[in-house]
């Protein structure tokens, strides 16, 4: 039976070996994305960003842990984690921290755990957990908790591809910490103040409760969405105006505290973008992102094959000998013969 | 005069006038940046680089006050610090840092500060510093540093654009520090734990040292880049194997402890790089990355004028109705009539 059926089907190993297949961008992993397609658009998809050192793991585990616990008149849901460690460029770093999952959450077959490191580019790691989510949502999991560790363009890329939002801090950060709560305030749905058995996490939580109160001036979709400078413009049409209100909450992650609280939110949260028409809004904007990454990953990769070798270094020679510009380089190669015709 | 020759002459303010223009692209700016580019070349790029809460900033700072004071028999160096602020990519977080340092430097006309938000993307942001550092360069500015807060592919940015990288840690960070020391330490040419006051130096210092002697296989210039997935792969040659071993430093910046020490390596650093051939070959290298940078930025913005917009949204309606997969739906409008050709 081909990989795709068997993963439908429930079977874990096929799963395992899919994602697989999916991270390194394998033929059978792009048919099978396709086939899957269909199957997917059901689950909730969770980020759960914040800086180093806020406890993000264990709260991520605490979370889909809960979760599997069924509530009076409810199914046990599927979660399924990944984690994605774009802090790791250059060596498989997230596998520490996926040996620290497995002793935690084992035996539990309602839970599938997935560590990705950014071997690549921030596009291709956003592209290959989009992949990822994909295969996770087609085959039935209910909560898909993608998890990323550290601050800045990673977090906006997690905001593309989640419903639901959670920032993490964690009392007295140090002297950065105030820059990024500001760029992080702005793409939470939840925020949580996790540690807070440590000192300072009362000034914590008002400092962000006051930046709340501040800073957010009516927020849509769009404006979670700044776009990039080598992005495909395209009009998405109307931005709603959203009306949540992100809950500053507080947690113990290593005791469980706290952690109740948190799975409410999501919940509310859920039901808060089912029932605004934000849940369909995000939707469409995230596999509209997607497409526009894959449509420039595409573009690039037929132009790359066409570009002679050494016409490149030639100009390459020019501008390391300072003879002309980088910018004047690109006209020059542009006009040389690389062109873009409509057929 | 026009604004670059007012720039090459050392004033201040047209310099100021010139960083704005090229931050925001303009015309002016571009033009500029021609003009300039036979000019640079000569400046130190020294990146500086950590998780949050590692006291960069004064770090940088305190760095900086000691390349000002001229030692016997040398001229104090021009110094320009670039602060790159990429966890704030919404809002312009940079302004804050930017007042604490001018209370810290002001007055020395020796020293020029720039903080740079992501306004953009990463891309971007990678782009318009490379514009910002090259206008130092050729104004005559012999130290520059550029400092990033985050962790990621901000610091394999931060690389491709310094000749000697600086990571910065501090004692006791938390759990997710490990995984991030990892894809950090590959890219660090020195290391630097700071806030050693606090518990846990010793552990620390120990441990990068540990993790630097396991860690470091032959390194080359190829190795400190992985080549992104919509990247253009041209071959750039032999590749040098690099026999310099980071040094791990200790430093409390807020009191000014170690920091002579750190000029000292990067100074050492420096020699090294131009006695063994890597400063040429760090220069080209940067300079290709920014040529491919610029190169795709161009080729987008080509192609993006030719793709009608409803034949766009079309094709997003048929992913969002999951009737096609977003794979599918590329490779539907890579057929549709778009297409590349050598003229």
């Amino acid at each position: 039976m081909e990989l795709f059926k068997r993963v439908l089907a429930g079977e874990r190993l096929a799963l395992a070996r899919l994602l697989t297949q999916v991270e390194n961008d394998t033929p059978t992993g792009q048919a099978a994305l396709d086939e899957l397609f269909p199957f997917g658009g059901k689950a909730h998809l969770v980020g759960i960003t914040g800086a180093p050192g806020t406890g993000k793991s264990s709260l991520v585990n605490q979370i889909a842990r809960l979760y599997r616990q069924a509530q009076a008149g409810m199914q046990p849901v599927k979660v399924a984690i990944v984690a994605v460690d774009p802090s790791s460029p250059f060596t498989g770093g997230a596998l520490l921290g996926d040996r620290v999952r497995m002793r935690d959450l084992a035996g539990d077959p309602g839970i599938f755990i997935r560590s990705m490191a950014a071997r690549g580019a921030l596009g291709g790691l956003a592209r290959s957990t989009a992949g990822v989510v994909q295969v996770f949502d087609a085959a039935g999991f209910d909560l898909i908790l993608i998890e990323t560790v550290g601050a800045g363009q990673n977090e906006v890329d997690i905001v593309r591809l989640a419903h639901t939002t959670i920032v993490v801090e964690a009392p007295g950060m140090g002297d950065d910490i105030q820059a990024i709560k500001a760029g992080l305030l702005e793409i939470a749905d939840i925020l949580v103040v996790n540690k807070a058995d440590r000192p300072g996490v009362e000034n914590t939580t008002r400092a962000l409760q006051t930046m709340l109160e501040l800073g957010r001036p009516g927020r849509g979709l769009a404006g979670k969405h700044t776009l990039q400078e080598n992005e495909i413009d395209f009009n998405s049409g109307e931005v709603s105006q959203s009306g949540w209100m992100p809950p500053v909450l507080t947690s113990i992650a290593t005791l469980g505290e706290g952690v109740g609280e948190i799975v409410q939110a999501i919940r509310q949260h859920g039901e808060y973008l089912r029932l605004s028409g934000e849940w369909e809004q995000r939707q469409r904007e995230r596999l509209q992102a997607e497409l526009k990454d894959r449509l420039q990953g595409a573009l690039i990769a037929r132009w790359r094959s066409r570009l002679p070798e050494d016409i490149f270094q030639s100009s390459l020679d020019d501008v390391v000998g300072r003879k002309i510009s980088p910018q004047q380089a690109v006209a020059k190669l542009l006009k040389f013969g690389v062109n873009f015709e409509v057929k």
